[in-house]
């Protein structure tokens, strides 16, 4: 806790003032109580911005899913298991942020049907329909008066394409692009931010210093 | 580590000699190389069951999946992330074991296919197909030879029922019954074990506690 006050004192207060709404770790989709399809997600990288946003001096509500990282203590923390349950709970808590950082591994598509009791194993084989699941950061972006909102692309190939894709698609001013199989579970993390002013590749180094980096370049777009 | 010595010291050494296999977690079966089907688990249960097996002086060989809780310290482990990659590690390693207690969390099924690269979202509607995982427990308790087999049964109605069911079916000697709902990822358990002398309800304890008395009833069976 020393070190935390000590760090914690010496951050620059960028963020002063400004609310930030953080989502991290990876949502669960339930086939029944016990089983569910899930996205690797430690919840370290999100839990790093949180964690130094706070020391910026931003109030930060953390929205957040299953992770195996250690939650950093923040304004306000709320925990949603499922995309569904993390869409309402960012929806609620939306409206007088300043910023959005979507960073949790949200599932694309959930079961149909979510069996009440655990399933009974039977069958050689199994058949396992999905729908579609709302997109948050979509949704926020077309907000009447959006928060300024941070995406992250985390891509197995053609890491670069994929994410300016994403930034178009979900029309945000700032997407960060990484490669899944190297950042997943790491302490560590390569980047690329990639906004209206250009893509800036940020040096790999832990999670820790590269969400700093982030949140600084996010403060010169903000002012 | 002074207290883990100390509690070393004052475990009475039932096991010594026994060589314990013990599976623990919970296996991710992928979609892709960000996506999988898991099991809720945190490695907890099967994790102190290692941990006071060998306090008790068993050689104890630990294949795990995924886990939040921390890994205790034993004589031998190996990561396991997949059902397929369990069954393997487990067959690498029972041939000489006294004992094989499975208590992980083991997909039954696992997608058909497994994307190479993540998968790109497109539809708004998805189906998967599933083949059905081989059986650990079972195919351990084939085995011309097999080591002292013990099941775990983590249900969420007809707990008892399913249990014995269970015992027959994969015709074991010993199964621990549980309400999977009041377990899972709590630092609590209450289990009820059943074997050929009867059914022995143990009071809802911590789960340090609750693996010493199935070792200790266990320990009884052996000799």
């Amino acid at each position: 806790m020393l070190l935390h006050g000590i760090q914690t004192h010496f951050t620059p207060k960028l963020l002063a003032g400004k609310k930030i709404l953080i989502t991290a770790g990876a949502t669960m989709e339930m086939l029944d109580p016990v089983r569910g399809i899930t996205n690797i997600s430690s919840g370290k990288m999100g839990f790093a911005l949180a964690k130094v946003a706070t020391q910026m001096g931003a109030e930060v509500t953390l929205v957040h899913g299953h992770a195996t990282a250690v939650r950093p203590e923040v304004s306000h923390a709320y925990f949603a298991g499922t995309a569904n349950a993390m869409y309402q709970s960012v929806m609620q808590h939306i409206a007088d942020q300043d910023v959005f950082i979507a960073i949790a591994a949200v599932a694309d598509y959930s079961p149909l049907v979510s069996a009440e009791q655990k399933i009974k194993k039977s069958e050689e084989s199994l058949t396992i329909q999905l729908k579609r699941n709302k997109d948050i950061l979509a949704d926020v972006a077309k907000l009447p008066n959006p928060p300024y909102c941070v995406g992250f692309a985390a891509e197995t190939e053609h890491v670069l394409q994929h994410a300016r894709q994403k930034r178009q698609d979900k029309n945000i001013p700032l997407i960060v692009a990484n490669q899944a199989n190297l950042a997943l579970g790491s302490d560590n993390n390569s980047v690329t931010l990639i906004d209206d002013s250009g893509e800036y590749a940020l040096e790999t180094a832990d999670k820790t210093s590269i969400a700093a980096k982030i949140l600084s370049h996010l403060h010169s777009q903000l002012n």
